[in-house]
């Protein structure tokens, strides 16, 4: 195996990502009917594995895949991958870790439901630090397109399938205004939910606020900025968040795996505050955040700007 | 290329299937980020090809996909793939005529828009007559499971996409109960929406009833119904359906590319009037419909039961 | 009177049961225009009377029905007929004792709305032991119907009236897919709400959670649950609850006036964590409510086994 | 048995009414475990009885409940009533007749659903004609409450059920504000949908319009109604009405089983029209009516005003 | 009065504009109090002058405002206005006509409605060709912004009232994506609604489609399409639109009292079919509507443009 | 300047208010396109200014609107504009005090956001005392109108704006019913919202419960009473309350800048427990109140009933 290609666990096998090759009639590649769970390292390390794969479990469970391993063993099998692609990381970059399982390749001729078993993956991607740089410089201008984020009386937010469509129509609704823009979908009652992989917090007279974990998908990042602000002394309030609360905000920022903690510069191009940012209360939790996983990831990023 | 295997069109060129393989970084595989269309052949012709089409090219449109290829090079496209895999299809038996398009792989590192440009697919598949036939000799067992049909505001049901976790949700919450039932999801306001790739119509007092195109994916063979009913001189209404409508009908059938028609033997265990299906009126449709199509596809189904 | 047959309250005597009898004009019987209340007896003792009396009082203001006599006289005709039934007692059982009342016998040629004046009947049932002593050693099976919950703008779910049928057709779709299965009504933004007569609630993570008063009826005994709960320093949150909470809990249980604890084996046949039954929460939870009641009623169902 | 009492049929026999009594443990008394159907006589004749009875048996099949007679012995059971309590009948006056079936009496300490099996009654009541007479000589007031009307995805309102606590609130609340008000109750949606028994109709512009059918039940008298506008070429519409369409309406009038027609003098006190009544419309209508049924109903009640 | 000024109507007089003003305790100015109706003319003709007013009558019946004057004399009011303007009136221009009522001005330390009575204001102001020019060659795009249209239930939206800040809202949202863009706001079951003062229509195979009139102001220019719609054997249906139809029609165009009829580009940067306007159909009815009118409303438009 | 005549600031001058007069043309008196904020003098002083400024502040945000002067600037002139008023205030009353500001007159021909600019006025009343006073005596009647509060996701009912019409229709249907009746109207999910500029309280088991922020204008009456609270270590909880919760209440109140606190006699007729007022929590939180204001308001009502 040549040593410039990254590898991947495929079924069972570690093997160079272009053999990591799934059939049309694969289930996820026709229905979304797949689930994902997605970490990255900090200087190589893994982030949370455990709390990952714990939310990896859940998401298979309420699909109803079984992936034939234990989450244990694929602890093991992610620290594996990263560990095999590490020497191909480049200098000051860091990966996306991700467990990624399909309930399998349907049967020609056969029920719906009648398949071949699971497709497992696990995955290393670098982040993209450079397209991402100039948004922990300026902040991140966030718009609510129209269309809504689906409700959870239809499929739960919480879990992290292949069913990416809808926050994609909202991405692309977004660009199309702005193509640096975030998209952030509202929930079909009009309050905040969430963007493609990503939480949104806003802070206000000291207190900070994020949406109700029924209607979004909970963040590892965000259960850690949670867990953070306990630390801090911050008051945590999760609630039904509106657009008047976005636009009258003293600060507001996004987490996600690859952000952790990235501030937001507007909100339907309305400046929050005064526009400079981090705010002050986004810069303590950004450096516990630091602090706790012992790197300089915002560094990281704006070191991309050079 | 071996005469064993059935081939498929792929980007360009038609290949044995089994060459069909998509990166794990397929948008596709990783989000359903990708559309598609399914029509079928009868005795080996493919019915309605243009009017799929139509619609795909309208799926491509809300998605913004570009294929890449025009529709009549589609169409063109499809014709070829099945008169290749016309020898493989087993007597007695016909396919299922697939176009699906994926928005392209991811490009490592870049944004999340960033990728190689649209996976294109055309493929046949051979209908699974004898795990359906016993559905036409006793109808089918429909049940409405309590996940609800994602709602227009959030993902257009009138979109054939690669996103059918919801679908498949209610599919394997009625299984749970009963293998053989076929899932009917109610919409988000509680009405009658579709089952998987299906539609649904009640028939009362001699009308023909069937919930709205806004909530549902508006089938070629429903259309074609539509149709039909018109020239049977049948009233027709399109309409919000209650379960009450669904339990008092005098006789009911679903529609799918599959299935053209097949009828519906009770709702949540409440058997559909006297229970002996077809029902009269659904029976009329029938016949037109295999005049219609010049092929007698219930024969087909039922030959499947010795 | 004869030993041999219990006696009830009606309107202001206490006679044998089959003595109390009530108009087919009645309007409960034509509209179940009237409310009740239910408690049950621990080894014969009335087990929070005072608290079912003030949630009976309040029902009765909410629907503006006067009963003609003060909580406290209904407190004393309850343990007046509560102590004349209990010679009739089975060994080893227990009583239900419920107050009812419609709000009068409707005058022929009237307005709609005069009538006689209250029936007022307080009685003791027997509880169905032997019926559900397996779902303390198996744990509920749990279904959501595809019926929902009436939401409060529409009838207080916090009132115990005569009008059941919304429930009632849960029970009816579940007991269709099986019939040991018990109903859990999702209300009509999606989320959990509860069975006929009984509660839900759910263990997390050490934590307990149980859907918000005011999409249920606020049992007694879901109330006993959350004082003992706090006795416990367990975390109490009454929250939006949703399938996907359920699927994932670590562990459930359902809470009733006749069952005070019982334990859920499965939601919608996925099985509650490894399926053992009761969890430690849930049999802390048990014990405690044991001890308070000083009367062991999970030995009571399960003796009924032999 | 005295001729000075009216009879009525119970489970098999005709007898006098006062022996018509249900046990407590009666589900129609206990929940409003049942469903009727109410026709009313024109000078003695039963009116469309066979539609009633039709509506009746899908009232049963949504509930699923088995009478154990089939309609045509109801009919026939109907006619033997109202036949031997025709000479009870006051001058000039005439019956409302009645058919009310529970599921059964509650067998103690049984399961939730075993019981004795259904009641059957089939009765007459005098039409309250003095009380309501006031109301064509000068149009009703309808008032809209705030309580709303149980949605179809909770209760089918198409079912004529002995569930009638929410119009019941409605009445209540109305009435306070003025006891001669009339309940009309909003739908979830902010749309007209109906009082207790009584569907609503408005005129603009010459044409008819009412509530759709999913959201109210359909009215015999509705049915009539729009039958009888067919004939005289009126434009019918069913759609969702709002309050705006009320207030702004030509002319409006109320339709039941005793009104037959009745005019609508004012919406939430703003005054239809110029306040005179009936109108144009309106009148042609009553006047078919009263030649469809061919009996002066109005009449009959204006008649009580003397 | 100098012949310099326009002049219009305050509460009996006719007076130069700039006499025209309200205290700052005029309802209309502290709460939006008040309605409005607003035509055009086309050569300095008024027209539906009559349908305006009958709306404009609606309108104060839904708000309980007595204006004082008969719409008859409003008209002749109206006429007046415009002929003592038409001088002042820019070569090639027209006027749009308003009637504007507020309630009155309310009195210091009185109830909260305690009033003067209304002020009464009839109106001129010459229509922003200029401004608006080049949307007839290059089309109207359409954004929905994220902000919802108020639902019938709150407010109807069939009322001309003078509470716009939920059309302002949209149209700011949108205008800071692209200050040429044109808002139209989708209603909170996420359908399209209506813009500022403006209708919506789509074209698809042939036939013309808008929203059903519960859920936007029934625009005069609106009716006027309708019925030459009907005129030209176009099929016609109000219904519910989403964004998938309006992304996939072949056509689109805004109407309004000052557009008349205007094409659509583009619905959210989606481009309507090849991005030519107008299409056929619609400017089938924009030469029809030259034709109602007698007068070439696009070209004294499109000439603002040299 | 005349001393009988109040003064007010109009764009940087102080005039008699009697020239404080805009042009119809002014966005606030055509749309409501503008937002204010009130609050009151005690014994001349004016209470927390910067808590009202400082929302006037986000309400000029969320409509974007620049009005040309800080809020420091605004606190000045306020408390300057009092002080010149002062002499003129009757003996025992207090003043109102109001920023308003509308968007701007429109342009004529111009866009239609062209506008002059802001006017800005900030302006005093006199207290309705009188009209109020028996209030305070015999507690307020409220009732719920039909009519719904508009919802966050079309209009942020946390902004004061000069968009009253929603609460306004709400106070006319409930004066039709009884002219001294309080309207509160429902949100449209059918929970309590609140009145034209007032809150709602109510108290259970020595409890106080509110609404929560998101569906109602946060008043500062009602901010200082969950301050007050806390100091009199009252458990306050911010929900969503149902009818029911109002009409089981032990007590309740409404809070509003002029009101202060008012006690509340009954919802929709139901009288609040035995109908006497004010409760003893109320009392409490009124003793309180009238201590940090340092001014007996309850006494200043109720002599004007003399």
């Amino acid at each position: 195996m040549s040593t410039a290609e990254r590898v991947a666990y495929f079924n069972g096998a570690i093997v160079p990502e272009s053999q990591v090759l799934v059939s049309f009639r694969d289930r996820s590649f026709k229905y979304g009917d797949g689930v994902f769970d997605m970490t990255r390292t900090f200087g190589g390390r893994i982030f949370k594995l455990r709390e990952h794969l714990e939310r990896f479990a859940r998401s298979l469970k309420y699909v109803g895949i079984d992936p034939g391993v234990s989450m244990d063993e694929l602890a093991a099998i992610s620290e594996e991958v990263v560990a095999r692609n590490l020497p191909l990381l480049p200098e000051g970059s860091d990966y996306w870790v991700g467990q990624r399982v399909s309930r399998g390749v349907d049967v020609v001729g056969g029920d719906f439901y009648q398949n071949s078993g699971p497709n497992l993956i696990v995955e290393c991607t670098p982040l993209p630090l450079k397209a991402r740089a100039h948004l922990y410089r300026d902040g991140i201008d966030v718009i609510f397109p129209s269309v809504q984020r689906i409700p959870p009386e239809c499929l739960s937010p919480n879990v992290k399938s292949h069913n990416y469509l809808n926050l994609i129509m909202g991405d692309l609704e977004v660009r199309s205004y702005n193509p640096n823009a975030w998209s952030l979908l509202l929930d079909t009652r009009g309050f905040l939910a969430e963007g493609t992989g990503s939480n949104i917090f806003l802070v206000k007279d000291g207190a900070l606020y994020t949406p109700k974990e029924q209607y979004v998908l909970a963040g590892v990042s965000r259960e850690t900025v949670l867990e953070l602000a306990e630390q801090l002394k911050l008051t945590v309030i999760e609630d039904d968040l509106t657009p008047y609360n976005a636009y009258t905000a003293d600060e507001a920022f996004i987490t996600s795996t690859s952000f952790c903690i990235c501030p937001v510069h507007s909100f339907n191009n309305k400046v929050v505050a005064d526009g400079r940012v981090p705010g002050p209360v986004t810069k303590r939790l950004t450096d516990a955040y630091v602090d706790l996983v012992d790197f300089d990831f915002v560094e990281q990023y704006l070191q991309q700007l050079h």
